[in-house]
């Protein structure tokens, strides 16, 4: 349509009506009463932003890079503090699905997250990756893969050698999520994949016969397939199957942000997974202090990159995450609001959206640079008393 | 219907469907202007859970009795948290009315406290329960009974020992209603107890003449039996004519908790009544520290159980009571819901709804064991500052 | 009609619905964006109850004095801690306006403080009093006196010489309004009495030409004839001209509270005049606390009595206001609801419906007694922490 | 209409209708998701008042100058301490627009401060308000100009000049603006200056050309004439260009407020533009405390003028931003309204609205003079606690 898409929301809307009602309920919906999932968006705006004025920020106009972030002690780089979200099965949003949101990534200078649970294979990804590389030699953008740990170890490990093959960079385990929380509107939709379409990556693994089922199906699978004895010695077994930098996605506590960093890892996501596993634990924004707080405190020659995912919706948000500790955010649904609305093109003009946002809110609070971790926190944001 | 019924909503919305405008009112309903009636629920949403991840939660999977508790010192053992708050008049609801409750109780493993003001006489509750037991010999469940103590001490003895003639386990003393609360729709409705039924156990009080008036006839008929002059002392009585545990249900303050102890009660129930007696109260979940902490301010050899009740909707609400000090929680209204919606079934299946919540958010919150009263509260839930 | 009238929200709908328009929403509004209105009732739904159980409270079903307070260091009596506010004009409610509600006042055994502004002389309202105390030769009712110091001191001298003549008991000066709040909805209806009423009290001081005009000139005429030049000092000089005790209504600030001790009053009513006045100030209840701790602070062997009013809708309501120190509460808008709903009878049954509300909150939250200024505060009530 | 406009919301409600759709949408936005639009009036009612009783008050009603301020050390005399804050494009309001709303400052006695962005020449208004003064003798009124310093310094000094010479009185420099906010309305109206119209004071600027084009055009305008280099530095220049006492528009921080008065400036606005700028900051009344110690404390002998706008829409508001520590307060869209709903004389009784409620206010708070800034906070107003 010829309307125009200005925000986020804009494009949620569309997405909403293109999408069948069996996807759109399964890319927006939360765990039980969707309580956090309201959260996660609110407790931005509950953060205050302090403006500073009369700072010389015209740099912004011309630098393209002012936004620019360097992550995994300088193997990564992003034009925007901001990584797509490993989110599932991206073909119902649109037919070249992962292939399309990899192209965005790549002509947006940002890194994507493959989730395990793609409707494209890993290999295929990677391909469409390389080829827009070549239409966009100057791009840094890089494949990070996300993990699930199966218990079937030696197909894990198959999965982490496929994906350091084709290119991967870093590897991203999810570990919120030894059962897949409780959705309820897949199962009043009787949520299942379209018939064309399917878990490629897991399809070894034996998902092929549970996918064209009712979504207990698929939770079944998960429930047999996922590892839930997992622990952070874990960790010390996949250094020794991959190279790649470890990333832990789905870190809610101060407690659990240190024994990441005793585990070695290069860096945490601060998720609760778009909350769509446990519901009334807190927004990921509310949590942030805390778990800065807690790796500020084991002191550690290594760096450990902060992540932060949930909720972020504007520029200003982007801004609030990194004023309190996060080195960048990652998005999930509005990418597949674009993917949705436009496919690669609107990835991309999402992430575009992110990117203005972003550099007016810098300019219009008086930052020269990006806010960093070193930061006195309360001199761009007052972080709310907790509503509780 | 062939509506999927997921979660206790779901239960409560068939139930509304299918009740008289009259049993519903009643059974929803609180008193005055329904405040606290809505705190109840909505405190637990405003508590919130902490997450820990990469714990080694896999034997859930296959451990049943994962969620188990132990009761009154070892004498009962249900396999959830979680029994039956005593409701009245349950034969509105399901033509078998108590008898299917029991059964439910028997089916789930878990205790039903069967109230006094129950539309099936206390021996023909026990028989269902004990034939149920055959049908599930390896059941675990036990038949609690609560008392209201009338003026007439006779009558209440007799009372006393039907229950405990017929198997009952233990005594349930309601201390919060030396009147009914003021819950306005039952007198706009003119509630009246069908034609075919009656307060089986107060019929020798002479409650018979009076149940088929106007629900002023049965407020008079409470206001002139209940005894509104009891004080702790009358625990001695009982005691000397039961041998059975007592429990006194209704406490709210961290006071009478210790009046509790003090008078050697087997445990107290933190209850509002479900928000029918006094409205603008707290809610229970919101007092409970306060409660936890009085009873553990006087040591005392014994152990005292402590359950609460009011406004626990979902599993993580159980979890949340349990973190807080609760050693199991009861629940009202849902079993109600349940029983309407397709009689002991439905019970059995809220049951069962409670028991697969509880265990997916032990799960996804890395609880390797149900949290107990001498875990750190802190490390699992965080209790919001008092909204007031 | 035969609607069930249970509590005073069932009263206020009927009165709506037989007032005109303009009576109505005189009778209803508030200053302003009406934010404090709101805050009035709304305060005391934040303020929680902790009933206490397993109390002796048996003697409350007999006694029917149970309820009763002594006031003005015992010349008073009234049966419940319940006083009627000054509220102009009740014959827009009924036709025998105020006459009606005194008749009621003797019935329900309280006091009745008439306004300045009553559409009644004062000796009609108090010949109607004197007959009903014929009628009901036990009530210790009594009329109190409204007044409003006009800056013609002689005109004024004479009406509070009309009322002590006529057996006024107390002098209630209103310090709150030395002008008339922004009552919009007044202004929008072009409010006037109707044609055949007059503010009987004032006729002499000249506002028999203004009444049948417009709002503004109503207002025109307060603002002509209130004395704005008042001070503390002015109490002294209504001492000389009267016997009567003194109680100054419309302290909202522990400052003023002690101001008016020194000044000598015999009491206080913590008041915002309903709400009519400032917008966006304080509920009554909030301050209360402030102003019991200010006249607490400065010993004063004389006591003195502290009233509030405002928002006061349920027998709760009442618990609140003693158990945070008021000796009694005054109800304005609930009386004529009341009035317009059933003239005498309808005020009579509304202060039927405080009594067993109260009664019932009392034996609920196991009150022995009122609650009173020297029991501590936190044992039965919670003041919410303010909300700003 | 022949409608009774008795409040700001009222000439709200009639300029709403009276007003394109593109107007109206341009005047009434905010950035982004309008948050802190709202939280702009909201904070206000948040506040609470403290009304004093029995103060001598009388003067108030007849002493026309009871409202009066003096600002700039004595320069200035406004009949109330409210001023008009500099708004963009009049004439979409009202034929004569600018001359309009001036030509109602001098009736009303108070400043009206100028934008940039005026449909009306600076010399054209300057003529309006002259005559106007001959017609009003007596008033003190004048006019401000509002700055926004360009890239073309030259221009830049040419607009100052022309300020000057047209015989405004002080200089209002922007200082939150290097870029406009994210208004998205104003994207999809497609919003544009009317085809008879145009931005007077910057034609020479090259915004001729892109006046006439879509919105994009004009920010692209602003983008690339607004000096985003800007620093505190830049004060010095304005004073070598102008004696005119400056003020600096847009202060939300006391670290800036600190920089201002180091910079030597002679008042600033606390304000946040009328939340057109960053969405998610603070209100600007939540920030006065804040910014008012912050000038205390480093001591300077030349007395600063503060002033605050933002949502200011109730006499009230202006008695607590004035308890807060203002010296007066600007209102935008209230003049707006004012404008569109009747011209020059809609404006007038816009202000005449405040003056009237400003001084109803103080009369019901006892107040017998203004607050002042040595006054101590807590006797009139009770900020509330943050609401974060
Ligand atoms: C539809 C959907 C699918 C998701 N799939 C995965 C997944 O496969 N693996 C994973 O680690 N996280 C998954 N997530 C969580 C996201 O990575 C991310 O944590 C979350 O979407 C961030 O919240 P936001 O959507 O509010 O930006 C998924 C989220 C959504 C909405
Ligand atoms: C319809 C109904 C009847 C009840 N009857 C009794 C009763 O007879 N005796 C009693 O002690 N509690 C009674 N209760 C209170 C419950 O035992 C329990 O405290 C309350 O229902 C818990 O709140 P919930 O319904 O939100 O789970 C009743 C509650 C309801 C809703
Ligand atoms: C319609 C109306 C008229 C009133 N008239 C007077 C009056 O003449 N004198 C006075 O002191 N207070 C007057 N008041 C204030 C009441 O005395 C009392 O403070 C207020 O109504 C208490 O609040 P409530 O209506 O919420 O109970 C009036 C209030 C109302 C609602
Ligand atoms: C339609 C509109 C145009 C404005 N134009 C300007 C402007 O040209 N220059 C400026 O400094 N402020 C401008 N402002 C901001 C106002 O000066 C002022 O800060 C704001 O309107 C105060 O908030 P209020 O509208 O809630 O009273 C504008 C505001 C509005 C609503």
């Amino acid at each position: 349509s010829s309307r125009i898409l200005l925000n986020i929301e804009d494009y949620h809307q569309v997405a909403k009506e293109k999408l069948s009602k069996m996807a759109y309920d399964y890319y927006r919906s939360g765990a039980d009463d969707e309580i956090t999932l309201q959260e996660n968006v609110d407790a931005y705006r509950r953060i205050k932003l302090r403006p500073r004025v009369f700072v010389d920020v015209s740099h912004h106009s011309t630098n393209t890079e002012c936004c620019s972030v360097t992550l995994l002690n300088g193997q990564t780089t992003c034009s925007i503090p901001l990584l797509i979200a490993p989110t599932a099965m991206h073909r119902m949003a649109d037919d070249e699905g992962e292939c399309s949101t990899a192209r965005a990534a790549v002509r947006a200078n940002t890194v994507m997250i493959l989730s395990s649970l793609s409707t494209t294979r890993i290999e295929d990804v990677a391909q469409a990756h390389q080829q827009a590389l070549k239409q966009y030699p100057t791009s840094t953008s890089q494949l990070w893969f996300q993990l699930y740990i199966l218990k079937d170890r030696a197909f894990t490990k198959r999965l982490v050698e496929r994906a350091e093959n084709a290119g991967f960079r870093a590897l991203v385990v999810t570990v919120d999520a030894c059962r897949f929380g409780n959705r309820e509107i897949d199962h009043r939709n009787g949520f299942r994949l379209p018939e064309n379409m399917q878990l490629e990556n897991l399809y070894d693994a034996g998902l092929k016969q549970a996918q064209n089922e009712h979504v207990s199906a698929l939770n079944d699978f998960i429930a047999n397939n996922l590892d839930a004895s997992l622990t952070w010695s874990d960790i010390k077994w996949l250094r020794q199957i991959s190279r790649l930098p470890i990333i832990v996605k789905g870190i809610m506590t101060g407690e659990d942000a240190q024994l990441a960093v005793q585990a070695g890892v290069d860096g945490i996501v601060v998720s609760n997974h778009g909350a769509r596993q446990v519901d009334t634990t807190f927004s990921t924004i509310e949590v942030l202090p805390e778990i800065v707080t807690a790796i500020r405190t084991i002191s550690n020659k290594k760096k450990i990159d902060i992540y932060i995912d949930g909720g972020i919706r504007r520029g200003t948000d982007i801004l609030k995450a990194l004023a309190l500790g996060a080195d960048a955010v990652l998005v999930g649904r509005p990418i597949l609001w674009g993917l949705a609305a436009n496919g690669s093109q609107g990835v991309f003009d999402v992430l575009e959206v992110f990117k203005r946002e972003l550099k007016l809110a810098m300019m219009l609070c008086g930052c020269v640079s990006l806010p960093s971790r070193n930061m006195p926190t309360s001199s761009l944001v007052t972080m709310p008393k907790s509503k509780l």
